[in-house]
């Protein structure tokens, strides 16, 4: 059996979890809390679970659920969406991501994404018999260079996926850079497919740009995002995607004939704990803002150099001071020999630049991050 | 935006249930009980939430699930699958089958289905730029023509999908059947993708012919199954795909880029009730076998002649004696004036022979039996 994937291996994410619980090493990898949800909405599932949603939701999601999320895109970024033809539900937004891909993609087809990229996207392009086209982010700040973007459009480039707030980084985009790629994508087939699971992560006072806020881009654009990050529940994978009618309707296509309907009791509990508690993601950028405060003040005395962080969950650093090996060499070596597991950034491009950087996830309690920061600055 | 799947509207089974909705119907199109999983499962999902359960769960399901799935498959089938490379969990069954023709079939492979069939199958084989090879089953049994396979078989052929219970027929394979199937595809590069969801659901005291009994076929064999079915929870989304390693290894690569992981406190739950109660399965047959037969009894005074039902959960019947025309035409008109929703079968078809028969859905408590009954012996 000759692989259709020749380049793929397990997922980073999967590898450092797994060799985190061999060697009992502080897991700071795979991007999850180590906290829980909310009671109230745990409480929602066992509900509606004892009244019955325990048979197919309707595949584009449950309409309470649709209104919801219509509803808080109107409120945080202006945008009116019909919850009936705009909005699907998905299993987690990987499998939004890899919908809204094999909806549009063909073929032939060239897709733009900036490196570091999440992994799944290369994959779920290469099998639609397209190319992803990878462009560097430029260090420090992990920004678009728009100039760069221009010249590498072709006839052939059918999407351009972009990431904000970014994994790895955290890097957000500006309602500049969105103008950028308006102008780009203008009077051109391209659709935007924007990843925005950390739409309520941004620090520091700024605002989410999402591409939702404009309208122009709105209109021609796939926005994915998942209550996972949001609500602290990874695990539930419950995600949706947001775009116009016309495509919509192509997602929903292969959306149905992909998972066809999402974990019935989560969407129910969803919907009511949006309706009664809209002030959740309002708090989240505090909540997160002061862990990720307190992670950095508790890892400043190692040798590990930080990187800002402007939004997300996760925290980029320079072990250029400990070990000058690659990142790789460094994540197995700092999971085993100094008890923390690390995300290396390199696969997360076609082709890493020489930096010493990994990411550390601070989602986490107080415990666990003081733990792994004792580890860290015996470094 | 042109479409990449010209032939794909909305799926039946969403357009009947929400004609049911809107005319109130009593609702036997698409394939789910209206009856409750068992408490216990309810409960062990509330408690792994409880417990902690939220985050991402490994990709390939959790260890204690895929372990009661080998255990299972060793028990039933006789067969020994490693839990670590041969078992992985899905979000459900469709995108178990997704990820398989995903991982396996290229842009010019062919794939031989027999129609009628599961309308997922065909788009999953064109989003990979794939054909699929529509043989008709033979009726009134639904039977497979192996001399016509055999006939069908190019040096393109790269799959074959089979689906045992039968839906819409409730047909089931026999011994013979995977004999046939074995000498076709010995020596040829073909994989056996076997949609087997309504494994517990066989009757009159037949045993279900899985491909998992077969060892020369299970070889080259990718099994699909789910919980949905078998626990009466179609809305939970777990299922699960079996495979040989080689072929494990390719389905991974694909499915940890379509869902990642499935629905985390589900798996500890299933994995908890498969320990406890492994009899739930294995009551199963004579639990359904009541329904059909109190069904059948129920509608015998009608004008509908009732097909065979060998396994599954769906009563065909036809309803020639009542009008005539196309099956759409007389599910449309069975919806608004007879108050019944059923599902018709030319869209299981490439090209639906001109037979009079729409599917029931059997799998529900005796009141919404006999309120449908009562309805369909009026026409
Ligand atoms: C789906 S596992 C990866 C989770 C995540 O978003 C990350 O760690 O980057
Ligand atoms: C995924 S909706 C269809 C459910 C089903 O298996 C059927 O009705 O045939």
């Amino acid at each position: 059996l000759e692989t259709k994937l020749p380049k793929v291996g397990t997922t980073i994410f999967s590898v450092m979890s797994q060799l985190a619980l061999e060697h009992k090493a502080v897991n700071l990898g795979q991007g999850f809390p180590d906290f829980e949800p909310p009671e109230a909405l745990r409480d929602a599932i066992t509900r509606a679970m004892a009244e019955g949603k325990n048979q197919y939701a309707p595949g584009i999601g449950i309409p309470r659920l649709r209104e919801q999320i219509a509803l808080k895109t109107e409120s945080l970024y202006g945008h009116r969406v019909s919850p009936d033809t705009e909005v699907t539900v998905t299993s987690g937004a990987t499998e939004a991501l890899f919908s809204a891909i094999a909806a549009v993609v063909r073929a032939g087809d060239e897709v733009i994404v900036f490196d570091p990229c999440y992994d799944s996207y290369e994959p779920a392009i290469e099998l639609q018999g397209a190319t992803a086209v990878h462009l560097p982010l430029t260090l420090p700040a992990f920004a678009i260079d728009w100039q760069r973007v221009r010249e590498a459009i072709t006839p052939r480039t059918r999407m351009i996926l972009i990431n904000s707030p970014h994994n790895p980084s955290g890097a957000v985009l500006s309602r500049a850079d969105l103008d950028e790629l308006a102008a780009i994508v203008r009077n051109t087939p391209i659709v935007v497919l924007s990843d925005e699971v950390y739409e309520h992560i941004v620090f520091d006072g700024q605002e989410h740009q999402s591409v939702l806020r404009h309208e122009e881009l709105a209109a021609r654009s796939i926005v994915v995002s998942s209550f996972g990050k949001t609500y602290h529940c990874t695990g539930w994978k419950v995600g949706y995607a947001v775009a116009p009618k016309a495509l919509t309707a192509e997602f929903r296509k292969v959306h149905q004939y992909l998972t066809f309907c999402t974990f019935n009791p989560a969407q129910w509990a969803f919907a009511e704990f949006l309706e009664s508690s809209p002030e959740h993601y309002l708090d989240l950028p505090a909540f997160y803002q002061a862990k990720r405060d307190r992670f950095r003040a508790l890892i400043a005395p190692s040798r590990l150099k930080l990187l800002d962080v402007p939004g997300g969950y996760f925290q980029l650093v320079d072990y250029g001071a400990i070990r000058d090996v690659d990142d790789i060499n460094f994540s197995e070596w700092l999971v085993r020999e100094g008890g923390v597991a690390a995300i290396p950034l390199s696969p997360f491009y076609e082709s890493a630049p020489d930096t010493r950087l990994v990411r550390l996830c601070f989602a986490k309690n107080d415990a666990t991050m003081e733990a792994a920061a004792e580890l860290l600055c015996k470094l």
